[in-house]
């Protein structure tokens, strides 16, 4: 089966990105490494523009737009980073963007995403469907509708995270990601695939949300509640048609995390290497950390996906808050 | 007047540090580009080894032993970031390191410098002196004492930080930096006038212990009380013998900045730049983010002095605490 997206596009995404992502930095932690008896490489897309890994899909999709596309402007529904990184590419690039997000979203975030230039339209979580009122809002303007994973050029965007740690770092044995609609971690397994193929792509998700892992061992997409876990970056129901087909050609298994790992891994980060991590971007790490995958005596590559927690809910939870 | 230190002392402790001390990365923030109209650099020590830049001097200090004071070892005073510093250093090369406490020192730095593999001596603040304690201890065991900011090659060694970043971002106008004893403002004003004589040097004080200030106005050391300041790093009460003559000769002006403004700048780094920094490393981009220096339309050099925080009191300063 053909995959929708190849190693060629991520390439092609890092060429549109250069000078408008950051390059972020790969830290190293000697202490983990003793514990672990391991080399452990963390590429901080926490510290990335809007503070997560977002922001390059959505630059990459807004880059491929047409002409006439630009003109009308672009729409997603997000109440989270997907939600600001479309704003901010959609301004760097002259292009209209509208947001749609629930009503009763944290005021701060729809501060955030208008402050880079969006317009935000609410909608009410209870009685409206988001999908149908996006569908509906992307018609009736002739909007181009930027999915948050399941699509081409953000999948492609998303694996220049792993491009970049591979160009850093050479020789690695494992990478491990997390896993929400997959758009990440399928476009990192690209990456993998074609600058390091010996290297294994471990996904990780939390224990409460592992739709992927189920996927993987029934052969099929298989759709779960919307999963309670502090990883809200990660509470999919399902993976995409596109993200799916993917993992099962590149990545070789999927592990799940609890959330009190979670917590651990962010005062880790917090602790030890003075970064601010959000309870999604600390899933791969805490695989590691936790000892949940094994990695002595390997090289292993982790992207730290985002650190957009709000400052309160962060001392909460290391505080043994929720 | 001979200055103790010079350049070329500062590049020969970059040759000593290469490979053992982290070349921490430069993070950049648009936002507050474009908020200030200036382009910011910031040098990243809080992700520095022991999560501060003293771990550059006391690296430095202890690789300048000759091979008999290497046998005997050595022994420094501190409660906070030069403890771990010289614990780590000495560790590294091999060298035994005595570190003199106050019995009432948090549990958790004392074992963390007993991680470090250091001895830790305790003594009683309230009815011991320190200096005469650890001179008698010095003498007693033959150790090298070595001081936190007053020695050559410890202002030689915190040079360094500055000597990178100006590798890495050449034609700086300002290079803004925190002064407690003024071991690193010293190191890194030599760096600067070596590498970049344009450049100003600015040193950023707490409001409330601005004994460098006041000494930079009357033409010699002033001494004051222990100041009380959340910068817990900047309690100094004076400025070295040999810090001082080289910051008369090579920083342009000393300014200071109120607890307030350290955690504003506390919550700019956390929320925006996803980094933990301790309240003593935000005083030099207190001072420039709180528009006391005027930045406009300049490139600027900020060091970030250090990430060493406890989880709790970050928390509590965050939420209006102290």
């Amino acid at each position: 089966m053909t995959l929708a997206v190849s190693f060629q596009d991520v390439r092609d995404a890092a060429a549109r990105l250069a000078g408008h992502a950051h390059r972020t930095p790969v830290l190293t932690s000697r202490t983990a490494d003793e514990q672990l008896g391991a080399r452990l490489f963390f590429k901080c897309e926490n510290l990335q523009r809007i503070g997560a890994f977002k922001f390059r899909g959505g630059y990459n999709a807004i880059a491929r737009l047409d002409d006439a596309q630009r003109r009308r402007g672009v729409l997603a529904f997000s109440s989270g980073n997907h939600a600001q990184a479309i704003a901010l590419a959609a301004r760097l690039q002259g292009v209209a963007a509208t947001i749609l997000m629930p009503a009763d979203a944290p005021a701060a975030k729809m501060a955030a995403t208008r402050d880079y230039g969006a317009e935000v339209v609410t909608y009410d979580r209870m009685t409206q469907d988001r999908e149908a009122l996006a569908r509906a809002l992307a018609d009736e303007r002739g909007l181009s509708l930027i999915p948050p994973y399941d699509h081409p050029d953000v999948i492609a965007g998303q694996g220049t995270a792993a491009l970049e740690l591979f160009e850093e770092v050479p020789a690695l044995d494992k990478l491990v990601v997390c896993v929400g609609g997959g758009g990440l971690v399928s476009g990192c397994a690209l990456a993998a695939a074609g600058m390091a193929p010996g290297c294994e792509v471990h996904g990780v998700e939390p224990e409460a949300g592992n739709d992927v892992q189920q996927s993987l061992r029934a052969g099929r997409i298989v759709t779960i509640d919307v999963p309670r876990t502090i990883a809200d970056g990660a509470q999919t129901t399902h993976a995409g048609v596109l993200t799916f087909p993917i993992i099962q050609a590149h990545v070789r298994d999927v592990l799940t995390v609890t959330d009190a790992q979670l917590v651990e891994t962010m005062r880790f980060f917090a602790e030890r290497m003075k970064l601010v991590v959000e309870p999604t971007g600390c899933l791969a790490a805490a695989a590691v950390l936790q000892r949940v995958l094994d990695v002595k005596g390997a090289r292993v590559g982790i992207i730290v996906s985002g650190g957009n927690v709000d400052l309160a809910r962060f001392s909460s939870l290391l505080a043994g808050g929720a």
